[in-house]
């Protein structure tokens, strides 16, 4: 594990690199009991090159800064950090898997310990952590939808609030939904917002990944959207969602929106066969296909999953599912499409010119 | 220190009382990460008797249990847990300082330690601990206004989140808002929440206070109100709150409301100076006078505090100040007499025939 420790007035510590060992606190640190924390997921690949790859981390240094920010945690030097974070992986190279979907999952941890004071105070003393945890993808065989639960009483995050930091406290709060939506055979939630407009209320994000939905639209030429709801302070800013966007940007075969998205039109969508895929993504799931949306009273909006179409993509030559415009008889899949396509620059099958801070470690 | 721990599939250990001590965790720990826990505050008085008096600890208890329900930690037993502390203060009982005013502060602290698994997933394991501090009042020389930062961006609770949970997710964010307050030259922060309605916002509380305002009614008998926001679920039932409540409606000479409150009727009654008394309450602070509530752009609300009515009632023999109908001559202080009222019932001055969940140890 990275660790480095801060005080106030003498700033950052010479980071150092030891064995993973136990986290020793004060009974009193504010992390403990004010949650004064935030984090981060990235992860590393390995190419059949056999170099190492971080996915974007530039994208999850400035994140990381942004929520440390809005809990007054210091700052650090993301370039260092990174540096920092790459020696790790050089040292810890053999354990990074060198199979397609596994790799080397990093989590940075930023905490306010403590000088033994137990009032809420600004942050006097901190410790950033990195731990490391090779992982798998999360099928082994393909694509396996789930189904999500429709959170529409317990908010995850709402205007004027956090949810667009990595902080704990956007998570404790989502362990009973979850809690819910597993006894309803769901296995993750999607979080609807009852802002008190009209419209059933606004679809949000997952706990733990962002959502996208593609939609056939009402009219003639029944163009296709790929629709996931904006960067308004509500959702968290994913590097996934991100680069999900630019890759299906690229596909040039529908339209791309960021945008508010209401439960009622997703209703209105599924009931006339026009809600075509729902996906979530992350670091952690990369592309997440959703077979259901399931209500409190266990109704379900059943979502079209077309495995052999997913399979089709999977299955492409490496560098090939991302090119524009595939050809007229190629099978709708769009998260299949995604998936292969973001393997393939993870993996470092195709130079991602779209993705330029991709680093080699 | 009291502790004990618990497993899934063993329960709660049988706690124990040691030496203060650092607490070892696991860096994969669910609370360093995703903010799994829930704490209380509470304090024990000596009296003039030389006895110790725990000050409604059962609605801790409540609060606690409630908490840890709403992120699925586990539950425990009340009454054990109660009669733990009350072991763990007779233990300490010459630290519990004998002046009035001073008291010992107790911090239950419920965390979800680890088994070593970094994702989001529901309690396995977690331990409890109860740490005690000596502490004075919070000014020495009777009550000392304050100004509040009145913080209409970043909210505090929201409909449908979990503002009326001692959780540590619901400090960390108010941080960022108390160091824009402290640059104002405020102590405290207000929180009042832009939900879309009209009237200026919704009156919250304070990050470690509830609120209290004194109003001047219009109109030709010019009624007094206390006023101060329902538990709608955006607050904190704060137990030093509803005790207010119960002493200020045995005063019997104003109307008590809990109702929501706009922050344009709080311009509106100072503008026509009535706009009386505001004040915090909380078991740290026990009653905080303010006199002043600045904007962001630092407009001020000037409120008054009249000191010489306040220390009229400190000043006045234990156990006269919460008895209701005052004579017509004695100064209208509210907060001077609820602080009077409150310390003839924490040090048992009075019988607190309508706290009857007051204990002694």
């Amino acid at each position: 594990m990275l660790q480095a420790s801060w005080r106030e007035e003498l700033g950052w510590t010479a980071p150092s690199i030891d064995p993973l060992s136990s986290v020793s606190l004060h009974p009193c640190a504010q992390v403990l009991h004010y949650a004064v924390q935030c984090f981060e997921g990235m992860k590393c690949y390995k190419g059949k090159d056999g170099r190492l790859r971080l996915f974007r981390p530039d994208m999850n240094m400035d994140r990381f800064a942004h929520s440390a920010d809005r809990l007054t945690l210091p700052q650090f030097d993301k370039v260092e950090l990174l540096e920092c974070i790459k020696e790790l992986l050089r040292i810890e190279r053999d354990w990074v898997p060198d199979e397609e979907g596994f790799s080397i999952y990093i989590r940075p941890l930023l905490i306010f310990v403590t000088h033994p004071f137990l009032g809420v105070c600004p942050t006097r003393e901190a410790m950033l952590f990195v731990i490391l945890s090779p992982v798998g993808p999360y099928f082994p065989s393909g694509l396996k939808p789930i189904k999500l639960y429709v959170e529409t009483q317990n908010g995850r995050a709402f205007p004027g609030g956090v949810g667009d930091t990595k902080i704990g406290g956007n998570y404790a709060p989502t362990l009973l939904p979850q809690l819910n939506g597993t006894q309803l055979g769901c296995s993750q939630v999607l979080f609807v917002l009852q802002d008190g407009n009209p419209g059933g209320g606004l679809v949000g994000e997952s706990s733990s990944m962002n959502v996208f939905f593609l939609i056939q639209q009402d009219g003639e030429n029944r163009e296709l959207e790929l629709v996931t709801p904006p960067l308004d302070g509500l959702i968290l800013p994913g590097i996934t969602r991100d680069s999900v966007l630019t890759l299906a940007r690229g596909f040039g075969n529908m339209k791309v929106s960021e945008r508010p998205l209401r439960f009622n039109e997703l209703e209105g969508a599924a009931e006339n066969g026009r809600l075509l895929e729902v996906f979530g993504t992350g670091t952690a799931c990369m592309v997440q296909p959703v077979m259901g949306l399931v209500m409190k009273d266990q109704t379900e909006i059943v979502v079209p999953f077309n495995n052999e179409a997913a399979e089709y993509w999977l299955a492409k030559p490496p560098g090939t599912a991302g090119l524009p415009h595939s050809s007229a008889g190629e099978p709708l899949s769009v998260c299949g499409r995604l998936t292969r396509a973001l393997l393939d620059v993870q993996h470092g099958h195709v130079d991602s010119k779209c993705f330029d801070s991709t680093q080699a470690v």
